[in-house]
């Protein structure tokens, strides 16, 4: 077990799924818990069998639980799927695959949601009740749904990603809800009071290009004296998981991890990129942005937790123009 | 696999759980499913994690559909209980034991009830999804929730049942709503047009009694034409499964056949009593009921069927006076 660094800045990550849930896995060894706090995208939030399903909330938490199926980087490990089985005999979709453990997280916030409680407070107490001690804060309590336009047709974001396996052409990214969605309690605080701000390696337009359309978000990235830092899901022009490529080419975006420094650059001082990447630290460095290269591929815990002090050792040495 | 009888009479027949779940399948082995209409009682309905379980009809359907698990004689063979474990660890209650797949009844049955069906058409739904061709009808699609006065509260007919294992004494037994509960679509008629009624081997407080409370049933059973026949609960002054013989004793009711008998006599025709209670045909038949005696005890797939046998042949000599 690694040692927490000694005297720890306050770190806030803004995070999609599997990709941040695995730098945060290795943030999560060697921060203190009461100084981590994750601000997650809920633009993915969708209802199944009258079920509120947050995906990327859920990720995280069983992530830093260590419930996750790290196999499949969501869900929760040896779970079972009998109920979803069962569900398909009675005629509803099941291509949302929810297992029988992780379908009780759905149940009991669905539960809370009913009774008036906020999604922020619903998700506090999922994370307390599964032990943790890092702040899990969903970027909005409001309606938000991330939408895809296709050649044929708007549908939501999981309909496109698990439904039909990102095979469209993506015409149009719509966040439905946005402008009227406010940050949830916690979010504008915790991007203020941060010593270091982190943009995970998640999807740059519908992972934190949904948490940055919410209201006062990305202001409060411009305004915060926090060092920011994010960390390139592009490496050497393909992505390591999900569909963020189909998506920028689609969208006629260079697919590159310059390209998402783009989409940063308006906050950013730190971008992280991997060796494959350093002919564009050039590139990068001309938007103003201070550009560093390391193995930013993670496959064992060594490599989440190398990288997560990499990024910590690069903020911390990283004085402001 | 026995034989349909010949040119069958329809059947209509009022059922709570468990015994009626035996007698049932015993019928369903020598009957046309298209003549056998079962009404059943929804007075144990309740509410958990927002979802609406019908512990009655879903016994009734798993049975028939070959599902149940025979050993509990309620739920689904074979299931898992990862969700329940699961939402343990949420801090909800978990003493109804809601496995996996049966999880997926009441999932589909609340998000239909929710889609503004009444609870008769997501009944017929559920059939037809299990392959069902018998007709199952709850006695009533409005709300009716049998509650039980102890000595120190009142609590759902549930709670008495399952989370406090029926020790309390019960001062009363209230049905809740049975003043406004309407027959559902279909349980007037199907009395009314058949040629044989079936008083299951139920709880004749609980599982009839709510069936008899709900408008207009029991007039129908005075009116029809019909053969009605009841199997007694109670054998040799003790009953089979359920806590019966305690409410009957608590409320000061005599734990008999005949005081079962007693609580029908106003539309019974035949009332089948076990051998053990051979000496009490005559208290029975001074009711005006005909008594008659049989082995009741519905261990193996055989005495459920010879026991359907029984009914149907006493029926079919049965005249009316």
């Amino acid at each position: 077990m690694p040692k927490f660094l000694g005297e720890c800045d306050t770190i806030t990550a803004l995070a999609g799924g599997v990709g941040a849930a695995k730098l945060l896995d290795g943030l999560s060894s060697i921060v203190q818990p009461d100084k981590l706090t994750i601000i997650v995208n809920t633009g993915d939030d969708c209802e199944f069998y009258g079920l509120h399903i947050s995906p990327d909330l859920d990720i995280i938490a069983y992530t830093l639980a260590g419930l996750v199926d790290e196999e499949k980087g969501w869900g929760i490990k040896d779970d079972t799927f009998n109920c979803l089985e069962m569900l398909r005999v009675y005629g509803h979709d099941t291509w949302f695959k929810l297992g029988d453990r992780d379908l009780a997280t759905h149940i009991h916030r669905t539960v809370m949601l009913r009774s008036g409680y906020k999604l922020s407070e619903v998700t506090r107490d999922i994370c307390a009740k599964l032990g943790l001690r890092q702040k899990i804060i969903p970027m909005s309590d409001d309606y938000f749904a991330t939408k895809i336009r296709t050649d044929k047709d708007t549908i939501h974001f999981q309909e496109y990603l698990v439904k039909r396996c990102s095979s469209d052409v993506v015409r149009e990214i719509i966040y439905e809800g946005a402008e009227n969605a406010k940050p949830a309690p916690g979010v504008i605080e915790s991007i203020i009071d941060a010593e270091i701000v982190i943009v995970c390696p998640s999807n740059p337009l519908v992972s934190i290009g949904t948490i940055l359309a919410v209201n006062g978000v990305r202001q409060a990235l411009k305004e915060t004296k926090a060092k920011k830092v994010a960390v390139s899901p592009i490496i050497g022009g393909t992505v390591v998981k999900g569909p963020a490529d189909k998506m920028m080419r689609s969208l006629g975006i260079e697919v590159s991890a310059s390209s998402v420094a783009k989409l940063y650059s308006d906050f950013l001082d730190i971008f992280v990129m991997d060796e494959a990447d350093a002919p564009l630290v050039k590139e990068v460095e001309r938007l103003g942005i201070k550009a560093v290269v390391t193995d930013t591929l993670m496959k064992a815990k060594e490599d989440k937790i190398r990288l997560a002090r990499f990024i910590l050792g690069v903020a911390s040495t990283f004085r402001k123009a």
